[in-house]
């Protein structure tokens, strides 16, 4: 894909927050023709209901409806629910809002009805008006536990409820052996148009980690013949939101791009990373480009998701 | 008991919104000496929600949380939740508040992890406030089923979506023969203080049959050493409130309190009957007490209690 060409099909993989503001950057440039494969490690059953943390985030970032102070839930929301399940003494650590409980009823409803969530996320999409293909990593359940200096915690108690106090000593994915990879992976890894992969600045240790521990998961991506590209999370070794650097730390790894990099090696073709590590890049093993990652706007998040596709493109090019 | 006396226990039999008015006015002169026993005919699931409508209206009326114009849901309620899950496509027939949800999930929550109705419903109550035991008419479902016009229907779909619209041609209780009285209406049958059982004006055939449809239920209020009395939900030959007199007349039956102590025979030691309704009650082979029992205010509700109490209290004193 060089650039004014029209763009062909991308495959975007996210969790939470961080990636889904660059996820929005590609949809907007790519609308339908964007599939974003989102971590459910994360996914936990909260008040008996089934909640679905990332892919509600991809979903209300994409239809506008995401509160952009939180980072999560809904912008227009209320809290009459919370108020009334805390009377009934209710756990309330992780707030649902009124309007955000309608996911997670209806998600519930048909989980238990047999629906799968690749179904289930496919009507969100279609309901909030989101034409991107939103797509869970695995039909299967996959649960990202944290073992920390207080225990094992499930991720939401680690993430949420402790704050990331914890120190972290080891993350796993308990069920991840027998997940299998979502079949539109598969599909759109086979579209004769795809022109790219794109690891989405998200946590790689508690967001993308999730799908790469999912059997053949990171083969299939290997096996591409795009290029995959990174955007490193870190801006001047710090995380811009969120946990990562403290993980990092507690981790025994520096949070710089050279860690990130590590991470990941073996499965990039390339690495994007902020102005402001432009001098750690030049020794980093792998092609690099180096721009503004900081999202604050939308205009922000499509300017570096069109820098990323660039940098993808040119990949291609020397590839070919 | 007489009057001036302290009163004994009570156990009110009652289904929704005009039974739950006498159960508040004998809250209020009772507290934590009256036992509600309630319907459970209407429960139902909705959104993949356990719902129990009239047992939620007792609990919202005698907490003072009640809808006072609606007759059903919260007073102080918002509907943020119900616009949200409309836009996902789900079934807004029914209605649920965002803070009336509160109730849905946590029951709904608690039943599949296996707590009893009677247990949730007891902490509910106590989370509310409400020191009245409030009962559940079983543990086991019941579901009351209207035969009608337009086939049969489940209670909800004929009373709410339907609004009672498609003519009834017979009622039936499916589970009922295996559903067993909660035991705590056989513990409150038991308390040697035990000083009346009332049914409440809720609508004979949708409302309280359900409880008498029970295996052994109207024998145990028969065997009771107390006076079973009656408040007949007609006035004048109509309904204060849904659609008792056109169920009435659809079944065949006049509209009057002939009709409804016909119906409770052999069960009832009085009737409690409408002034509206005195020329006629004079024919009725029971005793009766005339007098006004439109509850429109906490001191209309309150009055209409003591006249029962005291009624029954004189029905005792002619027994003994």
């Amino acid at each position: 894909m060089s650039e004014g060409s029209r763009p062909g099909r991308v495959i975007a993989l996210c969790g939470g927050v961080g990636g889904a503001k660059l996820a929005m950057g590609l949809y907007r440039i790519l609308g339908e023709k964007l599939t974003i494969v989102v971590n459910t490690g994360d996914d936990f059953e909260h008040l008996g209901l089934c909640v679905s943390p990332d892919i509600d985030t991809v979903l209300y970032t994409l239809s506008g409806l995401a509160n952009r102070e939180l980072g999560w839930g809904r912008g227009d929301e209320t809290w009459n629910f919370m108020e009334a399940v805390a009377v009934l003494g209710a756990e309330t650590w992780f707030r649902l809002g009124d309007r955000d409980l309608a996911l997670h009823v209806e998600r519930t409803r048909r989980l238990k009805a047999g629906h799968s969530l690749s179904e289930i996320v496919r009507d969100f999409a279609k309901s909030l008006g989101v034409t991107a293909e939103i797509v869970p990593m695995s039909d299967d359940p996959v649960r990202t536990m944290v073992v920390t200096s207080e225990g094992t915690l499930p991720f939401q108690r680690y993430f949420v409820e402790r704050r990331c106090v914890p120190k972290v000593e080891r993350i796993f994915f308990e069920g991840a052996e027998l997940a299998r990879p979502n079949p539109a992976l598969r599909e759109a890894l086979a579209d004769p148009n795809l022109a790219a992969i794109i690891l989405c600045p998200s946590n790689p240790f508690l967001s993308i980690d999730p799908l790469l521990s999912i059997p053949g998961l990171a083969t299939l991506l290997r096996q591409a013949a795009v290029p995959l590209v990174a955007v490193s999370p870190i801006i001047g070794g710090k995380a811009v939101k969120g946990p990562t650097s403290k993980i990092m730390s507690e981790l025994g790894l520096a949070a710089n791009t050279q860690a990130i990099a590590d991470h990941y090696a073996g499965l990039l073709d390339g690495l994007v990373v902020d102005e402001t590590d432009r001098a750690e890049s030049a020794s980093l093993a792998l092609p690099v480009r180096v721009t503004a990652t900081l999202m604050t706007s939308d205009a922000d998040r499509e300017r570096l998701a069109r820098d990323v596709l660039d940098f993808a493109s040119q990949l291609a090019g020397r590839r070919a």
